[in-house]
């Protein structure tokens, strides 16, 4: 079981050893200015990622048996270079599969999946029109399916970058969809909260998270879009009764919702519930992206009644954390939000 | 009392005459392609305008002693030309100031604007903030402001554009704020609501609607933008225990709101409250255009199942009416959303 | 059978009857300004429109069991208004079934469609690749399939808007591909040319080509590059031993076509095969609109060697007919493309 | 008194002894590549920046008691780095009061302050309209005003960025103003010349200049066009007689003086001023970039005929400085303008 | 000689006679609603167009001997349709050469060409640069182009569109370099000069003003850009002495001048007098189209304190009149700068 | 003779000597981090660059006598730094004339350039226009352009960035042009590849190729465009008979080939061969950096079925080499375009 965290480091001194499981996201060998070879390996465990080094090639406690994807068990020590922490690896060999678990090992959501995905299971059984529900039971019912939903991030790194980062997106946004809908009499409730559950269904098989967060060929040339409209197209198909004109909407809502030609959807959002969709899914991103600035700014030490830097997410504008702001909030206070 | 309403001259009777009263918004005189000469007026009342003419110019019951913004009484029948529809004018004169309601002559909002305006007090009596209680109460307890706040549509054309529009769109968006804002712990409640309800209190100077509605010289020259943060930022001075920091933030929504400097805000949103009174305020005038135009095409007579024409307000898309393309909707069903 | 075509009448007698067959795009009671009522019809044939007029809506020998999308027999005469040729009718009737020729009735393909249908055939009786024919020859055996393919239109305006329209535009692009395909060895040429046949295959249900050219319900909402590929991804499933990783690659052509986001394209080309397709689409597409102006300039009298006016489908600029201009070309030539 | 400037090091022997003040912009402690922990300086003074290195951190001889925004006395020698010039620190301590000049230790303008700033006096003297000279008059007699508007730089890095830049970027415009005027007679001069004065006069709270120059949060939040608008609007209205209609385009010039809404200007010019005071603004700023271009390129040893890098100030565009590309420049020629 | 205009035509009495001579810009044989035969004119002078009607095609005091571009004296009267003027040709004849002014019968600067000419000879004069001096004098020496360069508008439609216009605009803008070029050092005040002298020398060929004002064949395909740098370049490659660097910088002036890729320049300006002739061509190029667009409304009767309607030159902005707005203009105010 | 290429340095065993040829990039004096001092070098030949570095710099077997421009024997052996290589200079002097080939030492074209240059001749042969035949003669005949047609670089980064990319270039796009032409009869072959010879022959004089690729400072300041359209203005202008209708189209492809104003073409494509030019210059140049760069990917190792890292030159966009994916190709495949 792994109890030290990459995130933990920053306190510990220097040259005092430590054992703990990392998952190796590079390992290349490399000289310094004056000629020395070392091994440089990118480290990361749930918490974020380290640089470690590895001095001494010849050192028999050092296993040369691992690779990218591996797990690793490592003892070491912490280092500082240019205010940069380092690992200074003095032991390492392959972990059993026993002995480290996953989800400790990748960044990772806050909430428990089995609740997120009970969750999910109740808002479809909430729905009154029976076709939508049947499509959507006869999808998360598919077990290779329902496993990668719960495991897939939502992006590679603009916001919900972890695993379990699509369901809590998506939660998030059904919470949302359904306290917007009954302001608009002219939405279609379950209509909304079907294009919720279904617009990112693609990232399932658009990327893959084995070995850090990547895009496959497949979701780079077809992207999400396009493959998560076809698996609900095929879906509706093998349902003998399904709407035809229903399916179209279907389509319609994961076509496009992100809102924009120059987004990467073909088409524009046409019908109200398409509308909707595309704002909150825009919207619940961007306050994600938010708040998750405004963790590391907390976490990396600055005042909370400062500026952030410049946010890439949210086209390269600073933020200012309201309550931090107006001195309503502890420098540590931790808002995870009830989703 | 005004009960004929130029909605209803579509179904009347070529030649038979009625009696009505109507706003002059233009007065010209005219001549035919053989030079006939003949006034041309246009006429309006809350459904809609309509084209008079006047053939007789020396007729002694036609006065001339009327113009553009005069409320008349009109005696006329109706015609057709190219498919549309034109007032033949016999009889018209200067109404008393008794004989007609203005609400009656300019299109106004089917809300009663009584209840929306407790409405709006009874949110800014929710408010567990006292700053910005007090700011609110104290805007909207000058008399002006509070007739203005009441009467001013919300836009020139794009949404909401009749009387009683502005005070219309703050009650939608402040009900859609109150179910957003506990999805998100990081907003403050009472910031944005403060925001929702002054972001657009610059259009009561920026527009006028004494004879239709236009963009009054300092409205073009400034900005509803502009004159909103003016006001906003006076009244907070008047408080003398107001925090200057949170004064800093409500001038920042009032600036931000637009969400991009092209569409004329000097800021991008930098705060929670400002992102989310952005998107909200887009979306909320966004499904109106929609409701709208669901609506002028049942008017029109189009199937429910058909795509409207080009939506100038969302961009040129062609628009799908959800309901009515399922077949869930009577042609001529009126949803007023309840806001 | 139809002997005299709308394009005639520019040089018929005024008052003088003739009769012919046409197809009634639009149908619709209208006044002159004096208050007389007409019926105002839109009528077409393969070689333009013409504005029609009923003046005498009582005439026995006017049919009133007509609409939108029927084929008249009509007696009439030309007259002018505003240099603009009008249709008075003096008698009308629907056409019966085996009086008239549809392809006669809309603007059609100048080529014989027998014959650029089995050079498409040709085409992919040549690939080398047996999966890629297998695929083609799959869906081009559908006869569903096969009969729209001939009939549909490339276009509702820009380019190859007509009858036969996409058939003649791929046939084009097919030799155009086959020429340039050896040039870069890089390229794949059966890939390439299974992308040429497949890219538009989706036109063929978001269009429809009845009454006039227009927009169905499912083609504005999803559009040809989504109902293509969803064709051909659903081909392909069929076929037990097409290769997935061939699959991805068909799909993503058509996918990326149009060459950008904002043409509609949810994805750039990425293969080489894509790149070129998306070029020699675009060239062709020009090369026919420019082509398409600088003979509707000859049929309007414009002088060979003047500037065009501003071409919508090029970006608004002007043209200049190089043949014409260097004084090689005979006013009335007409030069169709061997393709 | 300090004697030794940052420009002056390049030409120093490495190794050798000298003793000067700096402010301190950055400090950090750091190790070497091979763990060997150092304190990292940024210094700088009113001639440029450079490195500080301190390597003995136990030394007596330096002092702990020093922060980001002192001032030090320093004793150190000059070494290089990859070419770049570093200051090797033998001794420091914080400065006293009198010992260091803060316009000896960020840069500053050229020109004397004093002289600009009866310049700016002697153009509200000329005045003729007599709201507008009381309204600058009442203005720049506010001690607080005056003294930050002598200060201020005129922004953080794109043009006169230095103490004084503000001044010397509006003397440059009211001389430039003052002969563009006359050469069109519907320019209003003194309006003119009163948006000359006010149009930046926000940068005064935008920007603070005590350490480094920096955007304030406040300045952030709202921005300069805003913080100065309502400065001059609350002016104009403590005037008792200033006419409601002129405070407007006095308002209207400082909203709309960046030129496009993409620049963060909520109003387009719409009137003559408002386009004049946007063009120059512009030219004047794109003139001093220019000619700081040219001195910096002349001070690293460029050759007077070569193209300069690319300029961020302009467009990433290569500039080329005529008089050096002609010949008819030495090389150290400096062209102070006689703003 | 001409003594009745078209801009007097307005005030003039329905049916009363008069003689003038016009110019004809477009004939075209029309029918009314009604079909009767009529042929339509548009006529013109310098004070603007009116539609001219002919009913009696066979009245033999209608010569049929005349067409676009003929000179014509007609007799006729005024009237009105649909508020517009039109004039009834009662008599009309082809005009003899002498008895008419091609001056009066186009639009055409306000000021004395000769004067204007000799200014310009008058800057050139000035120069010290014996290289550029000998360059222009060279160039304007030439009979064609100084014909030519007197005659020339400066636009077809956006600003100064009329006969002289590009000399008007010429010197305008010499007069303005001429101010701006003291203010900043590093400008070579003849070098800029000779850039406002050639700047638009290729419109003398891209322009032509006989029959209107139209773009050439040559002008359309390759732009006034084009063909004045190379008339330009081929006299300095005419001149034995002209010194090579110098010529480049001539050259690159012309290219630049439009200031952006986007606007037809192939080169962003890149020395100090190409920044400024591409800032103040610019700018005079707004302030007459704003000048224009005042004179117009004040024409048109518009208040003097009103807003204009969205001016096209303007990128569709509205303009206020700063004096008429103020009150300190007389409606009927004429300025003409004194350039 | 030089017979050891940088590319070959990859796979040399750290320390062991060899002896060969480069050309001088560069040459700066430098200190490591510990102050030592060494001499910096950027070497090149055609295959690619190298740095070097000598560390004893007074020794007397490295000469001082040599400068940036020079090529030189070098005496080296190679060490890796960060992952790339190094070359530790141990002697070097610099080479005779007689020594060293320059095509030898800049990356340039791998086809024969006689060949090359002989194909370009054999399609001028084919031409049967004369007076296209007769320019494009005379301008190839002039020694100089033969020479630097010869030798000059397509481009400085984007496509064909070698010696003799140019020719290569218009070989390949001739050979293509030849291809399209037959297809589009309303094409002008000879003017088409007239204009495919013509359109970069600017770059002759805006480019140098003495030391690396760099732009002249004429290159900068005019453009290729320009330069190209004046040399071949200028010939034709040097042949009496040549028809001035048929120059103006000559011209107009040389300035439109970019095809677009923000490419810096100052007038978009107006006739067919201007458009079919402008699409296969794209075209052309795209598929050779997509050959590059599956070239390099392959040359770094990559496995033939991955994506490449995003492309600068094709937009940022991955790229899928089809051949590789599909398993068609050996990893070490090299496949040269038979142009």
């Amino acid at each position: 079981m792994k109890d030290i965290y990459i995130a933990d480091l920053t306190g510990f001194e220097e040259g005092k050893f430590f054992d703990s499981f990392f998952l190796v996201l590079q390992k290349q060998q490399r000289t310094t200015q004056t000629n020395k070879p070392y091994l440089n390996l990118i480290l990361c465990d749930k918490t974020g990622q380290v640089e470690g080094r590895v001095w001494d090639l010849s050192d028999p406690r050092i296993s040369k048996e691992f690779d990218r994807g591996d797990v690793v068990k490592v003892r070491g020590s912490v280092s500082r270079f240019n205010d940069r922490l380092q690992l200074k690896v003095d032991q390492l060999r392959k972990a059993f599969a026993a002995e480290a678990d996953k989800s400790d090992l990748m960044p990772a959501t806050n909430y428990d999946v089995a609740v997120l995905w009970s969750e999910l299971l109740g808002f479809v059984e909430s729905f009154t029109d029976p076709h939508l529900k049947l499509l959507l039971s006869t999808i998360l019912a598919d077990p290779q399916i329902a496993l990668a939903y719960r495991e897939a991030p939502a992006a590679k790194q603009l916001h919900h970058a972890w695993l379990g980062g699509l369901l809590e997106h998506v939660i998030s946004l059904l919470k949302l969809a359904d306290r917007v809908a009954p302001q608009y009499p002219i939405l279609h409730r379950d209509l909304l909260l079907t294009g919720v559950i279904l617009h990112d269904i693609g990232k399932v098989r658009e990327l893959s998270w084995d070995t850090g967060f990547e895009y496959t060929v497949e979701g780079t040339l077809l992207g999400h879009i396009q493959m998560g409209a076809v698996l609900a197209e095929r879906t509706m198909d093998s349902l003998p009764k399904f709407p035809p004109r229903l399916k179209m909407l279907v389509v319609h809502m994961i076509l496009s919702h992100h809102g924009k030609l120059e987004f990467g959807s073909p088409k524009l959002p046409m019908i109200p519930e398409a509308l909707v969709l595309s704002f909150i899914d825009d919207l619940d991103a961007k306050m994600q992206a938010m708040t998750s600035e405004f963790d590391k700014c907390a976490r990396e030490g600055k005042r909370a009644d400062e500026l952030t830097g410049k946010v890439w997410a949210l086209d390269q504008r600073q933020l200012l954390n309201t309550r931090g702001w107006l001195g309503e909030v502890e420098e540590s206070d931790s808002r995870k939000p009830e989703i």
